[in-house]
């Protein structure tokens, strides 16, 4: 059937709901080149004030998911969990998560995405590793799966196409910043991995994309009804982004500290924010009795070392080289380093993560736009968290860095995302909800 | 000084508001072709949710009236004062209206658009005079202002092209309906005509674009404060437009009827409502005493034959024949009629504007799209209007038409329009309101 576009924006505009039909064919259009982009994007804004429908937003991440191919994982005899976090800054979790999860005998078909902005991205740090490659066609990422039950990919060209144009126009217009077109998004791709449950780690605080655990919370309540409609269990946990998540932020230092975790060696928050979602993924993929049986199962995967092999059998199946989980020094690295201290003594009141994002940035370790390059090797290591004491001239965070640019541009930010109180100050919680 | 379009979009979109600066970018580089239709369609939708402040609106009129020529008719000696109506069916009052305030000492500028959907259009109208042009080049137009005191003209291409582009891109991304929008479009144009004052004919009703009174007050009263903001003075008065003005519908039709109204002898409403508008322009132009003085003009105006040689001496130097003046039979007209008859007797308590304006474009009076060509000589005459008496199969209307596919395609939607009620019922009102 054919529809007037102008006809379905002003349905939009006015606070009218569109069929699944309806959705399905402006999907299809655009995807095809039959509706122009200022069409597209006046009915995202028309969704930003409107807000979607249960029944809209199913309707519109089927069409999305169905836009292009969609994986089949059949073949795979396991379980098939994934995780997905939307995005903050030292998260690296994804990356000692994934082979924890599948040494407990879970198949994680995991795509990701690349840093844009204050938020790292998995593959950028996965690249780190020398020789590794994320790109992979469907067969080779159907046979790793089958046979070490973990793939670290990109997202596939052939997935989803709808959502890649969708995404490029919205965040070209103004229309990023609407729960529906968020959750749609973020869950057709993860649909489109053919899961058998998804595990969400919604971001909170200066750093994330979400400021406030009432917008989290309903961003996460939208994607579990999304999951729902889709009969793929969803599960949320809403965690702290207003400071960095461990100690380290920048590729090939995000690249270590995920490798200590997998020693056993981790920061507190880092390990312990691996073991929850780890452990509901086990939840969900049936393979643990309940979360205490699936904690006791992760930390037996961190003492055997069975979720180093795991990764050290991907990162060789995936052309890298797996000597780095012994060496870190065949990581890239930067020339120099630089201490930041504190002005004065005092109790860390504020670690600013989005400030702590930026600067790093501004160093090199993430990017301003799509086309910027990234070095691999700078980074910061963060000293100083919420909760913690300081006396004068104590460091605070270590630069690493391979020009004086790179540090000249960093530093005024970076030194601004501290926050010192005379008084005695509470870790801020990492946990603060869950939907599901 | 350059901007991030997505970044201008997002202030307005949250609710923010943007510089003078800002919008004057905006428009400047739309019209240089420096921004994607893309990112004005979503900026258009944020403004149809958001509104613009006073300040903003002053500013966006003025910036797109200075995207093209302004015209400089300081030559011209007269107060130069112009009407603009909103639109509806049946509204032919620019033509009787013009020529007898030419008439009384009061240059008019007057530039028309074409008919679209079921509102009709002057251009076309005027054109059903043999030989009468609507294109004049500015050395032109001024000349005939200077000598005749009256140009009844399309608009110039070279006058506010981005109101050009971007009623078109309203009209193809459901981003119309805004009184921001509405008022800027039509003040920008009238403001580049150089004019003293204006005078402002907002419909109300089912045949308008404003559906009630408060929306057309807010509309109207926009428009009287960008007018204030460029130091114009502009009134507005809102009008029925419940059912069709008058008794003709259709460009031949409706010139009958204009030149019926030069003569004295138009029917009541169409005749009161030229004489209001009429009269609050020789008063704005300061060349009456006040609304009594000026209504003596314009009846004088008529009586002594002075609005119709100002006409003939118009049509003249536009080159048309001025015998249709005399001679309406030489105007376009239809080969057969039909009447469409009351089905019952009763008392019209509805005679609905948009059933008739939608018949009229099915019976070719109209256009659905800008491409489409019309038929001067179809119409449909009226002869049943609210609060009057019918018997069974008095005729409520006549139908002259040319092809039986017209004829069909009309008669459903225009039989449609009549509702009898078996009590008596009050004519509606003409004037609604004033706004100053």
């Amino acid at each position: 059937m054919s529809h007037s576009m102008p006809e379905l924006i002003g349905t939009k505009r006015d606070g009218g709901s569109l069929s699944a039909e309806q959705l399905e064919w402006i999907i299809a259009q655009y995807t095809a080149d039959q509706i122009p982009d200022y069409q597209i994007s006046a009915f995202l804004m028309a969704v930003i004030f409107r807000g979607m429908t249960d029944d809209e937003l199913a309707a519109w991440t089927d069409a999305m998911l169905h836009s292009g191919d969609v994986l089949d994982l059949s073949s795979t005899a396991l379980p098939k969990i994934d995780k997905h976090s939307t995005g903050g800054v030292g998260d690296k979790i994804s990356i000692p998560l994934a082979p924890l999860v599948a040494a407990c005998g879970v198949a994680i078909p995991m795509m990701s995405g690349r840093g844009l902005g204050h938020t790292g991205g998995t593959l950028d740090k996965l690249e780190t590793i020398p020789g590794f490659k994320t790109r992979l066609d469907p067969e080779a990422f159907t046979r790793q799966l089958d046979e070490l039950g973990l793939v670290l990919a990109g997202q596939s060209e052939t997935l989803v196409p709808a959502d890649r144009r969708i995404y490029a126009l919205r965040d070209a217009s103004g229309t990023v910043p609407a729960i529906p077109l968020i959750a749609s998004s973020i869950m057709s791709k993860k649909l489109a991995e053919d899961l058998d449950g998804l595990v969400l780690d919604v971001k909170i605080g200066s750093g994330a994309f979400m400021k406030d655990v009432a917008s989290g919370t309903a961003l996460a309540e939208t994607m579990v009804s999304i999951g729902r409609s889709h009969d793929t269990p969803v599960v949320g946990f809403l965690t702290d982004m207003d400071q960095p998540l461990g100690r380290e932020v920048g590729n090939a230092n995000e690249m270590v500290e995920s490798i200590a975790v997998l020693r056993g060696e981790g920061p507190p928050d880092t390990t312990e924010l691996t073991m929850v979602l780890g452990a509901e993924m086990l939840v969900l993929a049936g393979v643990a009795a309940g979360r205490s049986d699936a904690r006791a199962q992760l930390d037996a995967a961190v003492r055997s070392g069975a979720g180093l092999d795991v990764f050290a059998r991907v990162i060789t199946a995936q052309g890298g080289n797996p000597a780095v989980l012994e060496d870190p020094t065949l990581l890239p690295t930067a020339a120099h380093t630089h201490t930041v201290t504190a002005t004065r003594g005092g109790y860390v009141e504020r670690c600013d993560a989005l400030a702590v994002g930026r600067s790093a940035v501004r160093l090199g370790a993430g990017r301003q736009a799509k086309e910027d390059a990234i070095d691999p090797g700078v980074g910061i290591t963060v000293h100083a968290k919420v909760g913690d004491a300081v006396t004068e001239s104590d460091p605070v965070a270590t630069v690493r860095y391979n020009t004086e640019d790179q540090l000249n541009a960093c530093l005024p930010v970076l030194e601004s995302a501290w926050v010192l109180s005379e008084t005695p100050q509470q870790p801020v919680p990492l946990i603060l909800g869950e939907v599901s």
